[in-house]
């Protein structure tokens, strides 16, 4: 069971910003900037590209509604997306609110938030949903 | 005319790699890995969360089968996705053969190829479509 899996099922606590049927978003704990949010999909396949057509289309969908809250809710340019996996084998959709490409480097040191500032940030993004 | 405009419309030469009505990919020619591929929606729409749905699921679905494409031609563990286009105000994803984090850092230097080797690349890719 992926570190995923057990956020998805409430074994380890997420600051959740989205829920459906198929899909979970939920802030990163390692955020590059405020507001950095990984949405997956309930179903725990490895590679993005190796998810079957509609549950990829279901993911990157639902992925679009939460980059749109996340827009609304952090001062950002726009909100980039970035898929890498090599970390945790369960496929994971990055979103990141861009001021500069820098924002996007996943070798910056990760940004540090206490508890309430996380729960803070992820009010503000699903107050836009 | 954004400059991938130009490079459907023939304007500007490409190391074409795939093409529908809707959507084109071609070899990034500041490549941070051999097999570095945009992906572009032939309709010109400066941030990818702003396309319609339609486009946007049919970008992605194309971009998945050029991903298997790359990951045939090229050796490595899997391949990435990412969209940040704070740089040319038309929607584009990078797809770009993973072996380790580091890869998919845009602050690393870009790999020069002399045109002869980028076509054999493109050739590579096509030949796994």
């Amino acid at each position: 069971m992926s570190i995923f899996s057990k956020i998805i099922a409430g074994d380890i606590p997420s600051y959740k910003i989205a829920e459906d049927d198929n899909y979970y978003a939920f802030l990163d704990i390692f955020p590059l900037v405020e507001g950095h949010t990984l949405v997956v999909p309930k179903k725990e396949v490895d590679k993005l590209f190796d998810l079957d057509n509609d549950t990829y289309t279901g993911l990157l969908l639902f992925a679009k509604k939460v980059a749109a809250a996340i827009e609304k809710a952090i001062p950002c340019n726009r909100v980039g997306m970035t898929v890498i996996g090599l970390e945790v084998p369960h496929a994971h959709v990055h979103l990141i609110p861009l001021n500069g490409m820098g924002d996007m480097n996943f070798a910056n040191p990760k940004l540090k938030f206490t508890p309430e500032e996380f729960q803070a940030t992820a009010e503000k993004i699903k107050a836009q949903l």
